[in-house]
């Protein structure tokens, strides 16, 4: 007999953020390897994940899984012979998947492989090569300018075997047959805004999804790495997500200083989703975003011919639109923790109403308007918000019309319809069809 | 053997309508009972309805249809024993379907059941409470103010018995099996735009169409009390009603002082009568609402889920938006008789637009251009609008297509549009689909 | 054994164009008989047309193809013995499928038979009566002015006969079995830019796309006489081109003066040729006209309901729109030879996009994004316009999105577009669906 590990408890608290950010920052994630699986343990301890494991090699849709990288250490030693570029220090300074180096270069020739932003002169940025044979260090503007002529000692302590690429799974069930996801990536090394803030705010997520009594869908949170990753989780489910899946957010850049969140919307046009996000954007809710499959997170696997999902984008400070993208300044400076929290009180507040109102009515009578006084509903029904509420869903309630819809033409309010809905389910004078 | 009796002949002039209107104004219409049948029998005589019964307790789908509500006398008199709130004088005075009573009140106590209007203080306010027991006086603000303290006997002498719900319904036949519905309601004690204005355009209109020679629907007249009416309609006529409607009307408050009709639209989006009236928006012959399931009358029941049917309302002074209504000053001087014949105008145009131009034209030959000149129909196609017509209209005559798109399309005018058709009709070329 | 005889060669030149204009110009064409016959036969020097003959009689749909109309002389001679409205001088003298005449007329009843515009005084106009009895001469209205009175004769040396309506068809085969069908008619006697700016277009364009090595289109170049011969060639075709057809042109009005053309919508409103122009407009590469059956050419044929094809029309200086229209001076000096080459240029540019972008792409592999790594196709995806489409036509690669929606949709450039369709389909990754 299994025994149930109990996980930790999670707590909406800066000081549990914060705690937890500084425990993964500095681990050396990447796609597959060490600092991916420690980092995906600290996370499961308030979790519970289930793991699902796809070996280097897996052929997965057009893409075969690669090997994991294995880093030991990578530096540079100065003429006179002081260690920079130190992977040690801090891992940006390598590109993630470099090839084993150990050579001598002048410094015409080390220059060839130093990465450096000319327009961020002090980051360091960040480089990856998972798929082609490549290595290089990455290096501040400011510092590569400072180097002086001479010999130069470069050595990458790495080498790349099989290993496995690991999706986390964890789900709350719900009172349908119906998955909503929600999922991040967690294979960028020390960052903050883009990285940590999307499994933290997951973290959060899951904390406020469990406690809700009455949820219509089974909640899947996913962690993966980016691209790869959602590309296996797919490819393992690509049987059955089409007809079960309700609707998706993938979470990514979700601490930066931006005040308001911004939804990508899902390439299906008229998704539920974003009908609800295009409502919530005329309410100043939230911006938006056209769906492109030329940038963003893995919503553009979800979104491919293939499978057109529901799965839109939620992010606050987007990726590519900050100078600090992509390089050692994104860090808790840049992201403050604070916004973590409100992410996740946002995005959970969109999610609560998703869950609440997604779907349509389907009156048992559904012939005439229902003769209201019987069920004690009948009251003021030219000043009171829930009748005129219950009044406009049964009077639109026909399988072509989603109750967003009826919102959006109406421009009702949330809490009266919840209500509404609630009563009338209650009375069981409707039920609704996902 | 059945001798039909001959209908009295109705006269589209002021002084006809004048003396209809005062035969009907003073007797006491309710849902069902003494006051309703009275009425109906004087529109009967120049009509000839078939009479549907609904005996009391009845199901009509989600709705019972009530007992009959009987009253013979109520008034209060006051400590100096004078006699108010006499419904022999108004029966206004009353709430409709009030309870028996007989009780000596103080003047706080009778407050309770004292119902006025502070905004419109000369009027009597009109009350019902046709599903609830519940009883009541109606009074005017100015009246009510006046009343000293003191011992008032309040006396209401009315009781409920098993009765029927009545139905007319009255069907011109046309060319083809499709229905068009005239409907209007019969239940409103003393007041005139929200009351008799609908039945005496009915007659009207029934009066004009009675002399259409070639009309393409069967045209149904039905007279009903508001809501519970139509909803036992509907529910005798729920098999069939659904694929032999063309579309219907509802008349409501036409007598009152605006200069235009103003169209609510049906709930079905792009239904046929939409689209005309859109047009007849367009070319400011009548203003447009959108449709809603809270406020208006019988056509909600008809765009109820379950049906969803190309009626709309129509209307010149709409309910709840002069001060007059509901109450004892919507009465003859406020609804001006004359306007009664200015709706019926309006709407006949409209009715008689819509049977000759709704359908969509199929071709008997649909490849290529017709050869006009055989048919003696290609003459100055350039300037003669006409030709112009009948060339738009064979031009775009498949069935994707229906005239009133054609017509919009083009802004055809509807006297050579209707003339084109006709001639079309003539020559064999094309028939009209419904 | 056959021989086949080698075509003449067409050179875009302005020379040759103005050459074979001087041939064609003098030239009586009608709608049957040798006028039309000997332009046909020049035309086909260059081209090889195979010829359909409509016998006269011969029912097509609601038409039956007209007598050939011989006509060998016709004059008026004024009261002093002077020949004016001389046939053999100009052919724009006698109204064409003029009845047989040889009569004295005074001043006043001859005057019953000469058309002339007011509006253009200088100009003789142009008139037909294919379909009825009828006869006439056109004249100058300057001319008409300073007739005198007394005796004219007035001759008409025609007669009617069975012949053949003649249709001119090319095929220039393609890689799929979808044709493309350009077309334009022959029957204005002497006429310029409404008659033979067309015919020249289209051998233009028959050069241009006889070059094509990889068309993807069986183009079918048409030369009818305008209505009743497009009628006769759909009523051959009526079985099959419904679905064979994936869009057409219709050439007209070429050579006038307009800077830019414009091209009429077919009727058929989300057909892929009709998205092609309004992104063409959209660039400004062209003005757009919506679809009439009123006025136009063969379009209208094409797009009659029963065919309903996705056929348009294209036009420079467009019918009715310019005061030459249908007179003597619609001539070479109203119609700019070099315009010929400029339209040759502009739609073989159309025609060419819509043959390399049309259709849908399939891709073999449709679940998640594609490997592009492994094809090489993965490089500076930020900056590179080839790399940027690739991802934005395989990110919608779906059977509801045509090409054209995407490229419209991220305002791709056609250039970029075409070669990532092409690399796409040389690696075997996507095939094309018409």
């Amino acid at each position: 007999m299994k025994k149930q590990k109990k996980n930790k408890s999670i707590s909406i608290s800066n000081k549990f953020f914060s705690d937890l950010f500084d425990q993964l920052f500095p681990l050396n994630r990447s796609i597959i390897g060490d600092g991916y699986n420690k980092s995906l343990k600290i996370l499961n301890q308030f979790v519970g994940f289930k793991l699902h494991k796809f070996p280097s090699g897996k052929k997965v849709f057009d893409w075969i899984v690669p090997k994991e990288w294995v880093i030991r250490d990578a530096y540079i030693k100065t003429p006179n012979n002081k260690k920079i570029c130190n992977f040690k220090k801090n891992n940006l300074h390598v590109m993630n998947y470099s090839q084993r180096l150990n050579k001598i270069f002048k410094l015409k020739d080390l220059k060839l492989i130093l990465n450096s932003s000319k327009k961020v002169p002090t980051s360091i940025p960040y480089t990856t090569s998972y798929y082609k044979n490549n290595l290089g260090f990455n290096i501040s503007h400011n510092q590569k300018k400072k180097l002086k002529p001479g010999y130069y000692k470069a050595v990458i302590d790495s080498n790349f075997k099989k290993g496995n690429l690991v999706v986390g799974e964890k789900t709350l069930k719900g009172k349908t047959n119906k998955d909503f996801i929600i999922s991040s990536y967690l294979c960028h090394p020390s960052m903050a805004n883009n990285e940590l803030s999307g499994p933290l705010v997951l973290l959060g997520l899951f904390e406020k999804i469990k406690s809700w009594p009455n949820r219509k869908f089974n909640y899947k949170f996913i962690i993966n790495p980016e691209t790869i990753g959602s590309i296996c989780y797919l490819h393992k489910n690509r049987r059955n997500i089409k007809k079960k899946l309700a609707g998706g957010l993938i979470l990514a850049c979700l601490g930066g200083p931006n005040k308001s969140l911004s939804f990508k919307k899902s390439r299906k046009d008229n998704s539920e989703i974003n009908k609800f996000f295009e409502y919530f954007n005329e309410l100043k809710l939230c911006s938006l975003r056209k769906y492109t499959p030329l940038t963003g997170s893995d919503e553009r696997q979800y979104c491919s011919p293939g499978f057109n999902l529901p799965v839109g984008q939620i992010s606050r400070t987007i990726y590519k639109e900050y100078k600090e993208y992509h390089s050692s300044l994104d860090n808790k400076n840049f992201m403050d923790i604070n916004n973590i929290r409100l992410s996740i009180n946002n995005i959970i507040y969109f999610l609560y109403i998703f869950d609440t109102l997604s779907g349509k009515i389907v009156r048992k009578n559904k012939y005439s308007e229902l003769f209201l006084e019987k069920y004690n509903l009948y009251k003021n029904k030219s000043s009171n918000k829930l009748t005129k509420a219950i009044i406009y869903l049964l009077g639109h309630s026909d399988c072509s019309t989603r109750i967003i819809d009826i919102i959006t033409r109406y421009k009702l309010d949330f809490q009266n319809t919840s209500k509404a809905i609630e009563i009338l389910k209650r009375k069981k004078l409707i039920k609704i069809a996902l």
